[in-house]
């Protein structure tokens, strides 16, 4: 049989990333005791030379293939490390090729009860990244994205403002009652670099973005649970600036030991129930950055 | 050239809907004085005989295309009149058809202002549905999709009896200051049929299911009056149900002209800000069938 | 705490469906010897009546969760069972209701393998329906969605001509070599109501629609691989209408005992190489009346 | 009223991007003699010092309505000198900002007749971005993405080889007829920054994209074009690799006067007929890099 992709080219031109995107895979990752059956959408890439018409494509789907078979023998425990295997061997396979990137991300549920609550099983979204440069080392990445609730802190001291001017005896409650505000769900993602020989827990991750929401969300709310939740969430008002700068902190705190090279994004968005747009918030940084507050 | 559609056939099973689904086109349809440009998504169907191997779907496009040409010549002043004409020259082009289906939806914008506030174009969506049975006349829905905000009457009457007991002092303040509650986005569609010689302004449909939410929203608030607007969606909770029943209410008395037998579909969804599911409520339903409440 | 959700209403209209959309929850199915772990996104809905203001939507979740919890105990074999039996369990806990709904879908995973060449888990989605109304039995039904290729009968006859009448000795291979065609993804549904006392393997239905489609496709295939596929698809070209007539026949031989009363809706779409838009057919019917042909 | 905004707060970090995400706007954009109406879905974003809480995000808004409300009174003549203009009052409006970002797209409309055929207009895509460091100018980008047709060299190849060991007369032809192939959608995009002075069609940039797929697609094809197009695409058969390059080796010629350091994107991605994931190339560069060929 011909091989196409290595014929001479026209336009030879060298390319920045090829490869396939859109695997859906089942994915089994064994945590402590705990099996997750995770079913992961997979993007994988490599660079192409200019000698190269074609990237052998059906080798990325080979190394996806034997990387999830090996992973049931061998047990992966967690999804970056699964992605770094794959973006290792995609480097042996592509002899041609000096760099390697690995996409993944996948449903994840953990059991949650609100307090005094009842107990269940909330979604979140789990996320893997790795990418090599050939004889340069490798990167990856672990990330989550968590859906929560934000109440606005602007509004709230606006509507308050109001509301006193029309009933002055509001002001003698001041501090002890919370005011109306516009609320909303929070979608809010961060990705962590994960050093060689550490581990981080992608459940740490999601505490640490769910804690840092006005307040979680639950599935189950029986009438009692609602109105913790309501009451809660507005004692905790959060612009999605906020959302984002306290988890910047309190990965400087849960993380202190990692080097300062150490990359990080965080992204928030609201989904405004006043507005038909988002409000968004980001930061692009390392943990060495954000020590030299 | 041969006519493949029409070959003789193995399986010869009738077929209930064949068509091209998710053409895009722009569309200029003149109301009153002004013009309107939507970017339309259209789907149109026919029916198709055991006899009939192959619908010839290249005349769902001609049609598609001359219907929308023509209409910048003659104006159309309305989507459902466009996806009218669209249906019955579908018949006349498909003979072996007895049935054709034509759907269409569109962005749309309209100026709105809060009180005391700024003007801004606001987005909603346009629908249009047709259908015809040959020798049967034809049916044509106009539709509309509309953001707002709702806000809990649940949650918002627990709240107030968790912080009664605790703070005494607010039983005062009962029906002066309202209570917090988890509120979010919510989408409402209303989709009518419109009788022959009738004409129902897609403006009005807008401002129906706009009144019906807790609040309207907006692009442009200042924080004045995104004060007023918390407030106000406070002073007026919802449920889904209450959405959907308050339109229900409202299209009586608009379109208390209307013959019994004009269908009414009204469906609304919030984005439960307290949960990471959606809340829905839906009514199927003809205007004779309200009347008889 | 007050019951908002039973108190009088302004617009005491009945409700069609009321519930909750987009829930989702990982599902464990044991199929013969087979576990599969299923992340499941639910719909459920109960009509409300006029004299009710609000459905309650915390049990919509509570039903879901606990017939969740006890298919782990107890050995669910379906989804469409599952379904079926948080669908019996709305009706026992809404007793105002006298109707319920549920919908669920899942991806799902198959192991195939190319003619002569290697095993890969492939992707499908699974749907299960239920409906009852109050002491009325109860009606279930499952489904499957599956990707697959069609190649166009129409363009190959048609470019045929047109390259036989340049290139005369063309003829001479008529019916030894497939000609070229356009050729794209298809995606094919498949729902099928599933009577008491009966079982219907989702298994099966998928191999139905796989093998009413040009070509199955697949994850890996080598080159020799591919050029099996390519030649095998161009025998074998298809209309949407071609595939969905194809598996209402097969649907007649496979289900030959079962009742005339079951319902069965076929849909495809094909994302047509040459058109930005997707070619459509469908039928929606019975056992019955497929027989009648 | 207060300004939450400029509080005093506790995690106070730098952001690198705070703004407002999928705002819809239909906008006016004049070219040459002819008006183009576009609805545009915007992004904007400005960065926040480690001083103030929260961006004023109602200012993002009143920038983007002024600046489009004047567009329509000093006509604008593309998205991205909107986009740039929105990017520039950004800056302005916030003072405490050094980073302004803006991103715009919209569905856009080209008369295309497939030869010998009939008219019909096609969709497109239309993208702009604008970034501007204060003090430090500003970049702006425009683009476009275009959906076509890919026919697979490398499955042509080795189905023509397989053909040919079965039915050696077909050697005879060889060069003469095209060999089957798994043909497919492929959307591919370009971004070109757009230097000052300078002025760059997105029309070209449309052309560029749909001459280098196999086939620029159509919405209205009657059988003769049909074959004609299925043919035409088979004798330019593409790799995504392929699609990438050809617009590279394009861009360099048609834009020969334009500095060393401006920056292209280009992304193709074929949806393939034979596999349920797509194939993808990338290349990011400048002028100068593909110059250095």
């Amino acid at each position: 049989m011909p091989d196409c992709q290595s014929l001479p080219i026209a336009n030879s031109f060298k390319l920045t990333r090829v490869g396939v995107v859109g695997v859906k895979k089942p994915i089994l990752v064994r945590r402590g005791k705990e099996d997750h059956h995770l079913n992961a959408e997979i993007d994988v890439f490599v660079d192409l030379p200019s000698t190269q018409r074609g990237s052998h494509m059906s080798r990325d789907l080979e190394v996806i293939n034997e990387m999830i078979d090996a992973s049931v023998r061998r047990k992966v425990s967690s999804l970056e490390q699964l992605a770094a295997g794959i973006c290792r061997e995609l480097l042996d396979r592509h002899d041609y090729a000096s760099y390697a990137e690995v996409l993944m991300s996948a449903d994840y549920f953990l059991e949650r009860r609100p307090e005094g609550g009842r107990k269940s099983l909330e979604p979140y979204k789990l996320m893997a990244r790795a990418r090599a440069k050939r004889g340069d080392g490798l990167m990856k990445q672990v990330g989550v994205e968590v859906q929560g609730m934000t109440v606005c802190p602007c509004a709230m001291e606006t509507a308050l403002r109001k509301m006193e001017a029309r009933t002055p005896e509001l002001r003698k409650l001041a501090g002890k009652v919370p005011t109306i505000s516009h609320n909303q769900r929070n979608r809010t993602s961060l990705m962590i670099e994960v050093p060689e020989q550490v581990d981080i827990e992608a459940d740490d991750l999601i505490s640490i973005v769910e804690s840092s929401q006005s307040s979680p969300t639950y599935g189950v709310l029986k009438r009692e649970d609602e109105a913790n939740i309501v009451i809660q969430a507005h004692k905790n008002p959060k612009f999605v600036e906020d959302v984002v700068r306290e988890i910047l902190g309190k990965l400087l705190k849960k993380y202190s030991k990692l080097d300062d090279s150490v990359r990080v994004t965080v992204r928030s968005e609201s989904e405004e129930s006043i507005h038909k747009h988002d409000a968004f918030a980001e930061r692009i940084t390392t943990l060495g950055e954000l020590r030299e507050l």
